[in-house]
C-alpha cells in the first residue's frame, strides 16, 4: 500500500529541484524569495473528471494540461512564471496512474523552468487543483480592464479545434472526423501550449494593453474584457483564426466554433493600431501567430460582422459551470 | 439560475476589499506586491467532502475551517497571512449554502485582516482547495529541520478534544458522551483557532527553532520534525494537555487522542532550554497558553514515557489518507 507521504517522495518531489523556491516540498509551507521590484501574479484552476476531462482520460496529457491551463493566465498577465503548487484528490493512489501524470506535469513544468514547490494529496473524486505563481514589474501586468477605444483585437495562434474535438468525441458532428482528423483536433484539446513567451514580449515591450485567455470561448472571454473596459467591439468572425482540422469544416461550424468553442487557451489582446508592427514582430521572434480579428469600441456592445463587414447574427454562449 | 459569475460576485467579491493585493479577483491573475526583502510562506490543503468533513456539514463552520487549517500552516511557519485563493467544486450554486459558506470564510478572513484575492468555481463533487499566502523574514520561517539535541518540545493550547468528538459522533466511545460536552469537544473539530500570533513572535523574536502544526497527530507530525532534523526525542504522554472534554475522560483514551487524534491544529515547537522564560513570555503575551512535553534527543527514535519518566508501549498511527 501506498502511503500519503510515499506518494508524494516518489512522485512529486524531486530532490535538488526546488528551483527559485528557497524551501519546498516538505515543509508546512513553500518560501519564494520573491524578485525584488516585482509583483508577484498568482491564479488557480481546479479542474474535475467529468466536468474539465473525460473519465479514463490519459493520466501524462491531464498532468500536462492542469499545468497548462494554470500557465495560460500567468501568460495572459504577461508574468513570467515562477513556480506552482498542486493539490490532488485521488480515488486511489495508482502507481500506473501517478507515474504516468508526474510525467506530464513535470515535462510541462521543466520546458517552463518551473518548479512544484509544495501542495496537497488526499482521498477523494479525482481532482486537480493548480496554483501558480508568476512575476512581473510593476505598471506591465496585461489587465482586463486597460482596453482602450481603438485598439486592435489580435488572437495568438488557431481556434476551434478543441471544441471541434470534443463535438467530435460526443459524434455530434454531422459527418464524423476521419481518425487522423480527430487525433489532430484532439491533440489541442489535451495539450493546449500556454503563449507564456508571447504574453512577457507584449506586457514587457509595453506593447499590448488587455490580455485575457481564452478558456470558456472566444466571445465570452473577450466579454471581460469589454466589461472590465467599459467599452464595446466589432468583431469579424470571418478572419478568426480557425485551427487546421476546423478550417476544413463548413462557414457555420468555423465561426461557432472560433468564436465560442473553448478550451482553446490562447490569447486575445488589445493593442493600438499603431503598435501593429510591433506585434507583429513580437508574435515572429517567439515563432507565434497572431491574427487581427477586430478593434475595441467606444460604444458598448460586441458586434459580431462577417469578411464583408456585414452583421452577423449568431446564437453564442460562453461555458458556464453552473448553468451549462 | 445561478451563473458562475453571478456566484463569484455575490457571494466571494466584496467591492474596494482586495486588502494588500494590487489586483483581486476577477482577472485572469491576481497581483499581490510583496513587502520588499521578506519570503512568501505558500501553503495549500484540499478538503474533501465525506473525507475531511461529514456531507451536510453546516457550511459556515466549513468556511471557517478550510481557511483555518491553511492559516494553521502559515502559523507553523511563522509566517504572517497576506490573501488567500480559493478553488471550489459544487455539486450546485445553492445559494444558502454559499451564504452560510462565504460567511464563515470571511468572518475567519476578517479576523486576521485578510482578504480572498482570487480562485475558481466549478460544478463537481464538494472539493475545497484554499492555497494561503504569508510573509516571513529571510531566516526568520520555523523549519521543520531546524530541530536541535537538548531542545524542549512545547505544545500549544490542547490537544485530542476534536478526535474525542470524531469518536463521539461515530458512537465508538466506551461510554457515549453527554450533549453538552460532544458540543464543547465538537467545536475544537469544527472550528479550529489557528495560532498565527504565537508563530508570527516565536519566529520574529527567534525563540524557536523547529515547528508544525498538528493535524495529523503529534506522534505523526512531530516525527516530521525528527525526520527532518535527524534527530530523536523524548514525548512524556502524561505532560500532553489534553482538551477539557478529553481530560475527563480515562487515561488510556487520554494519552491516545493526545498522542495521535489529529485535527488539533495547534503548534508543537521546539526550543532551546534556555528559552523557557522566552517561550512563556511570548505565548503569555498572545493569550496562548504552552506546555513542555519532552525534549529532543540527539538519538533518533521517539521515546514514549509516562509521568515517571518510565516507557510507554503505545500503538499509535498517525492518519494516512491512502492507508486508512
Amino acid at each position: 500500500m501506498l502511503s500519503e507521504f510515499d506518494l508524494i517522495k516518489h512522485y512529486f518531489q524531486r530532490p535538488g529541484r526546488a528551483g527559485r523556491a528557497t524551501l519546498g516540498i516538505g515543509d508546512d509551507c513553500a518560501l519564494l524569495t520573491p524578485t525584488p521590484g516585482m509583483q508577484t501574479a498568482i491564479s488557480s484552476d481546479m479542474l474535475v473528471e467529468g466536468r474539465h476531462f473525460f473519465a479514463g482520460e490519459d493520466p501524462a496529457r491531464l498532468g500536462h494540461k492542469a499545468l497548462a491551463v494554470n500557465l495560460s493566465d500567468l501568460a495572459a498577465m504577461g508574468a513570467r512564471p515562477v513556480g506552482f503548487t498542486l493539490a490532488l484528490a485521488l480515488p486511489a493512489a495508482n502507481r500506473d496512474w501517478l507515474a504516468g501524470f508526474s510525467q506530464g506535469l513535470f515535462a510541462l513544468a521543466d520546458a517552463f523552468d518551473i518548479e512544484l514547490i509544495g501542495g496537497d494529496t488526499t482521498k477523494g473524486p479525482l481532482n486537480i487543483c493548480i496554483t501558480v505563481f508568476g512575476e512581473v514589474r510593476p505598471g506591465q501586468a496585461l489587465r482586463r480592464g486597460a482596453a482602450q477605444a481603438g485598439d486592435d483585437i489580435w488572437i495568438s495562434g488557431t481556434l476551434g479545434d478543441a471544441r471541434l474535438a470534443l463535438a467530435g468525441y460526443r459524434l455530434e458532428l454531422p459527418q464524423p472526423l476521419d481518425a487522423a482528423s480527430l487525433q489532430a483536433a484532439a491533440a489541442r484539446m489535451h495539450t493546449p501550449s500556454p503563449r507564456v513567451a508571447l504574453g512577457l514580449l507584449l506586457a514587457q515591450q509595453g506593447i499590448a494593453h488587455a490580455a485575457i485567455d481564452i478558456s470558456d470561448g472566444l466571445v465570452g472571454d473577450l466579454g471581460h474584457i469589454l466589461h472590465a473596459s467599459a467599452l464595446g467591439a466589432t468583431l469579424d468572425l470571418d478572419a478568426l483564426p480557425a485551427g487546421p482540422v476546423l478550417a476544413a469544416q463548413d462557414i457555420a461550424l468555423r465561426r461557432a466554433y472560433c468564436a465560442a468553442g473553448g478550451d482553446d487557451y490562447e490569447l486575445c489582446f488589445t493593442a493600438p493600431a499603431s503598435a501593429r508592427a510591433a506585434v507583429l514582430a513580437a508574435a515572429d521572434s517567439v515563432a507565434t501567430p497572431v491574427t487581427r480579428v477586430g478593434a475595441i469600441d467606444a460604444a458598448s456592445g460586441l458586434r459580431l460582422v462577417d469578411a464583408q463587414g456585414l452583421p452577423l447574427q449568431l446564437k453564442l454562449d460562453s461555458f458556464d459551470h453552473f448553468t451549462s
